[in-house]
């Protein structure tokens, strides 16, 4: 990599802490490999200087912003224009810089939603979907699945109240598609036996509490895909399950490489090299 | 370079417009090879953006910036604190956080000066001295030779009375030791043969007109030690001329390396490679 000059694009991931974060080195080794004169650099920032950091990247030679945790709420205040489908999920993790004027997108769904297929080798119209937890990610992804013409969502959260929350939220601003599931086996049982997909959208299973699973493994029909957001380790429990049952599992990786290559195409307007961006992000996390 | 990370010290370079600078391979250069994590980022602000790129970037992890043209006034009133030299001079090209705090220096007159000091073989301290032009750069000259006790500063200007003020100022704030000189040929020979050092603070000769000088080449007595700010080309016509009838010269790319020199000892509490950021300068320049 060269260094950065008065030419260069900077794209800022902000967020707070980041920590070791899969993005910078994903990005800036494709951004090297194309030539192209951008540098990405993670950048934390606490809740109360979101605005005037925000405010003041925008107004130099900036290409471009990822949000994450905990600012993809919190930013929406501060953008000139909100994508449909990111205003619907009420979050963005995708900022764009067109003539100074900003505008927010959501590519954690669109992300998961690209893994599964390519990995899950299916198509998510028509499908029946079975997701586990109700937090930020399960918004986006819930919402982007129903986007794209998911038959029917089942969301089983701890806190079933929240998971009728968002399937109401659903319903009302996409399509009539979502229920929410009491959290006991008989009803898990029965509804995931007609679904074709089931999603575990919670942070059960993640480094250190690797031997945990969010399902009871003799819920898991051999005929569904099963998908994990969680990425460390890559075969969670609830992967390793579902391998020894015969289902076609999905890591939490993945998401990761497809919401970074939707964010890339957005900032830049190329196609980015996915199959790059894979390679550092599996030599990263395994 | 690695590329830059989530601990990395951002240290920034605030202009308008800044074209191709120096600064920027002269600083990574230096933190590369003694692998301290920094990264020095030129970046276009225009005046109008200065205060809030300027407050967004105090809330980021950034170790320092500097600022050129025009921004050098411009950014006092965004200090929290000003150093005293810098306060006299009043304006500042060097910036450090501490605790969130912003700090303003000025380094471009001790860069200056020790250029000087080096390539000129000389003390400062009870010299005469004889300065054209009245600018931004000779405003920070000239106060700092008083400041580290010239004897006396001759300042010669096609406006006369921007001079006068210049010497009034440094006579209130620093000491009583500044003279405005008429622009007329007996003045300045008058002046002048009283002389240590001549410095040539104007953009006269600068390219593309390198065959142009701020005085007439009779004038230049062999015992002085002439000076130029301009370093496009390296020997500009004043310093052809200088070293025809036998002066010692100093070349303005010392002033360069060494205002930088001084900022990242401010910035990062170490002793930089001198001698690195020169060979890099001049290469650059050559």
């Amino acid at each position: 990599m060269t260094f950065p000059s008065v030419t260069t694009k900077l794209v800022f991931l902000l967020g707070y802490p980041l920590g070791h974060s899969v993005s910078p080195a994903m990005h800036n080794h494709v951004f090297n490999t194309l030539s192209m004169d951008y540098c990405y650099l993670p950048v934390e920032v606490t809740p109360e200087n979101l605005g005037p950091v925000f405010t003041g990247l925008s107004k130099i030679n900036t290409g471009g912003f990822n949000v994450t945790i905990p600012h993809k709420i919190a930013i929406l205040e501060y953008l000139d224009e909100i994508d449909p489908l990111a205003e619907k999920i009420g979050a963005v993790n995708t900022i764009c810089l067109n003539n100074g004027k900003t505008k927010g997108y959501n590519t954690d769904g669109k992300g998961f939603v690209q893994s599964l297929e390519k990995k899950g080798n299916l198509a998510i119209q028509g499908k029946n979907i079975f997701i586990l937890g109700c937090g930020g990610a399960v918004r986006a992804i819930a919402m982007t699945l129903a986007f794209r013409g998911a038959r029917h969502i089942y969301i089983c959260n701890r806190t079933q109240s929240k998971a009728e929350q968002l399937a109401g939220e659903i319903n009302e601003k996409i399509a009539e598609c979502t229920t929410a599931v009491e959290q006991v086996k008989s009803s898990i049982a029965k509804y995931l036996e007609t679904c074709d997909v089931l999603i575990n959208g919670t942070q059960l299973g993640m480094h250190p509490h690797t031997d945990t699973s969010p399902i009871d493994g003799s819920l898991l029909f051999s005929h569904l895909v099963v998908a994990d957001i969680v990425y460390n380790p890559l075969k969670t429990r609830l992967l390793r399950d579902a391998e020894q049952r015969g289902c076609i599992t999905v890591d939490g990786l993945g998401m990761l490489v497809y919401q970074g290559a939707a964010a890339f195409s957005l900032w830049t307007g190329k196609t980015p090299l996915i199959s790059e961006m894979k390679t550092i992000a599996y030599d990263l996390v395994k």
